[in-house]
């Protein structure tokens, strides 16, 4: 099968084409570069890691290319303004669109103004924001196969909603003391662009809270988890590392609880299948363990009291915080075994 | 002046003769090490960044060495099982001790059961454990000058009892909510004690939390910021840096605030001297900035119903969380500059 | 095919289980625990990002379970002693070995010398001190199918040897000058366990020499490239990262020389096979690019005159270094693609 | 004493700055802004490490602010052209320059054709080519007290130097062989400006070798060595840590040696003052002793036949490798202790 990948030059974008290589029911995809990015220099000579046996060539965008190719699945790797200009016209076309950017998460127009989109084509924005699937595989199991415009979750997002979606379901959390998010992330999670913010002497051996109260994920986190804005505090970090995230999530019970409780809730809500490794009862996942692979792992402990529960999940940004995750998606939209070239 | 390092060859041992090095009241500080250290080399060939001007010998710890040579202060860079036998006695031959260690901080025997003292002389350790004087300069600086035993503070517990004291005594803070403390430390923090934990490979990249719901320092932070036990969820985390603490505080307010009340609030606790420094609402700051300074920098910001507040501190663990509070300690305790040899 | 690991607990034994496990041709390895070691635990326990679809038990180490299981080759992850204890009886029960440690590497007993062997077996040791094959598959594709005893060379022997072969065959190398080889190496090399020189805080930050003019890896490169012992000055240098090796080779050579003549050189050299990348003239390998692979990168630099030359030449030390080259050599022993289970 | 920065935003900048702010002959100096660099900021604003006791604005730089100000020293921390329009003016107003750029270190104009300079005034840039005394105290100790225009050594050339000065100087390399330095510095060397070079996901973990045969250095280290450029080798490489280097430089000697006479040969070099601190024989020097000092340390091995020399140098790139040794100079040129403000 032929799939493209618009953006494949930033990280998401890298990983991606690095998955989709190894997946055994593709042909090498299609790279496509964005408007003014020099699309002469082959991603292998970008990323000479990838230099091996094939060349990689990038070519320029156009719909007349994912057509002659016969494209089925377009992978958005792009900024979420792109995404949302390119991904409606793609669908229209027959193409089946998986965006990695922010652009189709939302559902509410109130979360959504963070983006500040002014869409050029109100009406197919407006159908789409409707019918767009939010691909968490492990929430949405069922709509994802039917999705043609697949939102794949951002990586903040995914580390909670994980952690948090179990608990929140079973009515769990005392509400009116709030959930407390404490994220950290690795630099890639900024992305490629050069910046006074990672530049190596000032992240390496520093370590830095931002975005508080502010950052984009929260609206996605609000709408899988039902919790309501104020009460939810998240609070991303950013780590000395290249790559993955760690949250460590803070609840009060809404009622005494024991450990095996948790652990069943977790066990039901994680056993059909999905990329969630669960560690017992006070055996917490490192970032270190879930590095280049797929998994989110999660981990908890349970105060001595049995009323206060910390939450630890952990998970590569890039993998299933990202491209992992949609490739997860893809396999799932195709029929394919789901963890087809991530493991 | 004379004074004397025991346990120098530690990471916070060693920041502290450097530290005393500099101090224009004193004259170069006895060196002693702790039986079986080997006693021959001395700190300059262990921390060769010390060669200079003059040796520094390492010499073996005894009661007629110190007299000889009149100390008057002995500071303890020691295991708090070792500080709880050597300071009682140095007290009573009339040389002040400042204690690195947890062996004289907390007052509360419930707390301090966590430690495990099997006092050898318990009528000794029962005065002490009255009369020490918990060094935080910024909230004890009347006892501090009169203080024999001064039992320094925890480096997570300096950066989180800073951070809370003042909102904590305003009575601003949502007991029933609780506060969380989301604390990050570097690697020194374990000390120089070659570890599985503390091997480059498992630590670099990396990053995790431990001691979730158990660590030694919560009871100094109860019994300094007036918290009850259930009322006070603290978790601290590996971060991949040699130095530094990071320290997310969440509180939900009491009533609803306004950030000049916040500001007012630390301004008012934090003027009179000490080493805090003040950033404005919504400046974060990051441990980059405390590197090897003194101060404990803290910033905040409150969420936009005013009714949440996430306070950010940054510390050097050796520093304002062990040696360089240790020397601010003494300054105060001899009435000479707090800040002599810290800036 | 069954395959065994004895050693897979350090990090070389864990990298070649993770590359074993998705090996098409073998069934999960059988991993075995040396004495002493606590076989109880699974690998997936020590190192939880094994953790997924199968148990990774531990068994401890006997020649009948050996013979039960029917394994074909034994992977050794050992130190040299026992390398040198295990491998001769192993081949005498028809299992080949491929050894990762320098037990087997060297032909010249001078050479050897510095591994201080006293082998039990005298006998069976000079018999497999001749017979053994040095597995650089790029240099002894012929051997590599018909050994019995595999010795996989050393990771910065590799790294070296790659980049000086086809120089010192050609004769390119103006002797009497010398060549220089400052190599630099990720933490993984020094192995698992901790140690003053692997303490975090001790590398992080840092950078240093070690081992100047008395590394073991020297006889290795002496034998394979046919300098001899002062024309060759070997430098190791400990990097502040996990895994990887750099190293820069320096010779001035015997005549005048042209960029494309260099090129071709190495393109000759390395046609035929086997996990070499060569770079163009000016065009440098980093360490980034080898990392997770098991290719050795290589560059080069001619001086503006033609009668300098400084190599490049990167691989990931548990990879070309260890593992991945042990796996490439059991491919070639068994007939197997080459590639198999390292793109 | 009055002095002034130009370019104190700058990572060298602000390192001069916090030294000279500790410097107990100096008023706070005069920080001055480049054209278009925004001038309304302060320092402590953009490095809030140095918020405390005292504002430290910036202000436009102008010719009349110098004066009225009676300046006495200027430093430039600026790009090497802007040095070289101003340095000759601020001469001949009767300000003392300390240059920390290449504008005005090399006396062959061969070498200095790698600058390219195009200068608007040939005969003032003549002159001072000629009469700019090239700052590296351990060479230069009498003419450095005279010196009008201070041209402060580069950080790579001041390790490289002082490692090979003394032996070049006693006749001891074998020139035909020639000299190979292979040179690692941190990050901070490459300069505060955000590029795909030092972009955080770019370093960490990464290493590689840059420049080969075409460091602006080489031309310092020709002329303060006295090599003839095809004797001497350098390569620069980008270490992943933020600042320090350390240098490694192969020799063979002349005739063969023993370790005393090297020992000998640079304590005669280096006991007239100055901030070397010699390393015995093996015992090598690391980046870690020398951060934050401004001592160059130099450690060595002679191989074991006594006609190969490794000689190890290790300094902080932005002490005396720049800012520190910029201190060392307007202390000599002062007739102030030497080491004032840097130990």
């Amino acid at each position: 099968m032929m799939t493209a990948v618009l953006g494949a030059t930033g990280y998401a974008g890298y990983e991606l084409v690095r998955l989709l290589l190894r997946h055994r029911m593709l042909k090498t995809p299609l790279l496509l570069s964005r408007e003014g990015e020099g699309a002469s220099a082959g991603l292998d000579e970008l990323y000479p890691a990838l230099r091996g046996d094939q060349p990689l060539p990038l070519q320029p965008f156009s719909w007349a290319l994912l057509e002659k190719r016969k494209v089925k699945i377009l992978f958005l790797a792009t900024p979420h303004e792109l995404s949302r200009d390119v991904a409606p016209e793609a669908v229209e076309r027959g193409i089946r669109v998986v965006d990695l950017s922010g652009a189709w998460r939302l559902k509410d127009p109130v979360n959504r103004a963070v983006y500040g989109f002014t869409d050029k084509d109100a009406a197919a924005a407006a159908r789409w924001d409707k019918d767009a699937v939010y691909g968490l595989p492990e929430l949405h199991r069922d709509e994802i196969p039917k999705a043609k415009l697949l939102a794949n979750p951002g990586c903040y997002a995914t580390s909670v909603i994980l952690g948090l979606a179990p608990l929140a379901k079973a009515g769990l959390i005392d509400r009116r003391a709030g959930v407390v998010c404490d994220c950290k992330s690795g630099v890639s999670g900024a992305g490629k662009k050069p910046s006074a913010k990672t530049h190596f002497v000032e992240v390496a051996g520093n370590f830095s809270a931002y975005s508080v109260f502010g950052h984009r994920h929260t609206g996605e986190i609000l709408e899988q988890t039902g919790l309501r804005g104020p009460e939810l505090t998240f609070t991303p970090h950013l780590l000395p590392i290249p790559r993955g995230i760690l949250s460590t999530l803070y609840a009060r019970l809404a009622k005494k609880a024991a450990p095996e409780q948790i652990e069943k809730l977790y066990r039901d809500a994680y056993s059909g299948g999905g990329c969630v490794r669960l560690f017992g009862h006070g055996a917490l996942p490192q970032i270190q363990y879930s590095l280049y692979t797929n998994y989110c792992d999660i981990g908890f402990q349970l105060s001595p009291d049995g009323k206060r529960l910390t939450v630890v999940t952990c998970l590569d940004n890039l993998m299933k915080g990202a491209a992992g995750q949609a490739v997860q998606n893809m396999n799932l939209m195709c029929g394919w075994e789901e963890k087809e070239a991530l493991s």
